[in-house]
């Protein structure tokens, strides 16, 4: 499954707003439409929102050869900082558009946009590697036979096309470490039913799916070993800020000795947050929860509160798994000699 | 809002898998109609499901009519049986009929219609009664200002009329001593999103709802202080079956210094079961979490596991509220004393 394909000069974002039913290419001829995709979730998970951030600025360097040669900077200035505007909490999204903002004050001009494109092609591709890399490396802390439970998509389609907390879970499969995955549905977008097993059953992995209150229930019967999640930033303290839920499972995963582990490429670490205070949680439209599907599930105007993220501390965590190398028990000090390699 | 109404020989139950768009009353002049009932959750809450089972022996007694004059107590034990065998693990259920039943043995056949009315109409009102008084002592455990997360619907919706975990929050709403409620959809059926936001807006309490995983996340902000739900069982030693995700919120609760209260009748304690692995755990249709009003969420086919209680050890509850008092931090022996008085 391929979330982000780059077709001649168009970004084409598989809509995951109509999986599972329907597999359709959103087509991006522009910055806006970049945009417009990344607030919407057309595409979502960190890794994929933050390479198709650098397609968007690709289309943005061509939009900018109509503008005077002079002003073409600084359009493509203010078209990244639109678009790292899309979402809040991913810092993929702003690690990619800026590092592209660095190339650019090497370029001349008329080198922005196949420059660009070089750029946002290898971090395309360096994004997969990561992942095969991480599934790699994941999958050796496994025991054979363990049980494991995912949250929300950290898989194919958060990427660009492998997966993180789910490239570990392939990895572990392929090598027959893995007896069990279990996914829960994720409310309220329901990127577990909807998304995860969807992928892996594309894999030929046969997963279960839960609600997510009913974590706790298998915790308690011994039937997860480790729960395995993706982040959307990790903090230079080792705290990690995933979807809604995280937290939760990281509590019950101590209370029941169950592991837990964190799968994401240095590109989420934000070295700028000190902690998990420091970091921004997207509230959504509450009426994610009161309707579904254009139907009401409660009455309208029913009050309701939708932060979609929350920050698990370190102290939870105990392998935090990158591109880079894994590290158990994570502390700044653990994360900073690592960013040092 | 009257979830039972006993009409001239007719049960009459609002039908709760039609809320909130649609107040509709669903008709049983049969015992058969009675336990299709409970069992598709027309009627649910375990208070409630326990009293429309004693309306359903009256049903059956009728039928019983119909019988030569020496079948008709077996008739009876029969269907008893089958109204117990609609949902497995709310005690009130067998509770409820099982105290018919012993009445049926002290009377003569032609008595059983009257009789069993009488008693049905008694446990009604003694429900009622029950709920007010749970919500009047539990609500003395609150401090001024309070805030609190109720799951799943324990409310008028879900016994004959007042609720357990929400007459608490009427209680303590009433008595200004509530600044805030937090209700959870709960998943997969969305009892928190359908009826106890819509039952508390019909008193004129707002309730915020948010999604089961966002509990943690209010927590760690100090934006609850206690967690007050219901029960569907409970164990000899305090150990207590409820909505899948209680556990869960008790663990989170407990992490986070929070207040955990469960407020159930003594009709909910199973003296027969020692500890909450006695306690039956229902399994209810995957297509619960597959799928929402007849749409599918995942692909078809996709294999899911759906228990609908779980249980929280009597360890993490900082106090149980019963209509003959209130227990903090239950034990075996605290409770034996207060079945005693």
């Amino acid at each position: 499954m391929r979330p982000i394909k780059w077709d001649q000069g168009k970004l084409l974002l598989l809509d995951q707003r109509a999986l599972p039913e329907t597999f359709d290419y959103f087509v991006c001829e522009s910055s806006s439409k970049v945009y417009e995709a990344i607030k919407n979730m057309v595409v979502r998970g960190a890794p994929a929102i933050g390479v198709a951030a650098a397609y968007g600025l690709v289309l943005a360097s061509k939009e900018a050869v109509s503008k005077p040669l002079a002003n073409r900077k600084q359009y493509l200035i203010k078209r990244a900082e639109f678009l790292k505007s899309a979402r809040p909490t991913a810092i993929n999204l702003s690690w990619s558009v800026n590092l592209l903002l660095d190339l650019i004050k090497t370029l001349e001009v008329e080198r922005f946009t196949p420059e660009l494109e070089k750029a946002a092609l290898r971090l395309d591709s360096e994004d997969y590697e990561s992942n095969v890399k991480m599934g790699e490396m994941g999958s050796l802390l496994f025991e054979e036979g363990v049980q494991v439970l995912t949250h929300c998509n950290a898989g194919a389609l958060a990427t660009t096309g492998y997966g993180t907390a789910l490239g570990v879970i392939r990895s572990g499969y392929k090598k027959d470490l893995i007896s069990k995955v279990y996914a829960t549905e994720t409310r309220p977008w329901f990127q577990g039913s909807r998304l995860t097993v969807t992928e892996l059953k594309e894999e030929h992995i046969e997963a279960t799916l839960i609600t997510d209150s009913a974590a706790g229930f298998l915790m308690a019967q011994s039937k997860i070993d480790w729960v395995i999640v993706g982040a959307d930033r990790v903090a230079l303290n080792g705290d990690v800020a995933n979807k809604i839920g995280t937290y939760a499972l990281a509590i019950l995963a101590k209370y029941h000795s169950t592991k837990f582990m964190v799968v994401a490429p240095t590109s989420t670490l934000d070295i700028s947050a000190k902690t998990g205070h420091d970091i921004p949680i997207e509230y959504r439209d509450p009426e994610e929860i009161t309707k579904y599907n254009g139907e009401w599930l409660a009455r309208p105007q029913t009050s309701a509160l939708n932060p979609v993220f929350d920050v698990t501390p370190a102290s939870l965590v105990n392998a935090l798994v990158t591109e880079k190398g894994v590290i158990l028990e994570p502390t700044e000090k653990k994360i900073c000699s690592l960013l040092a390699k």
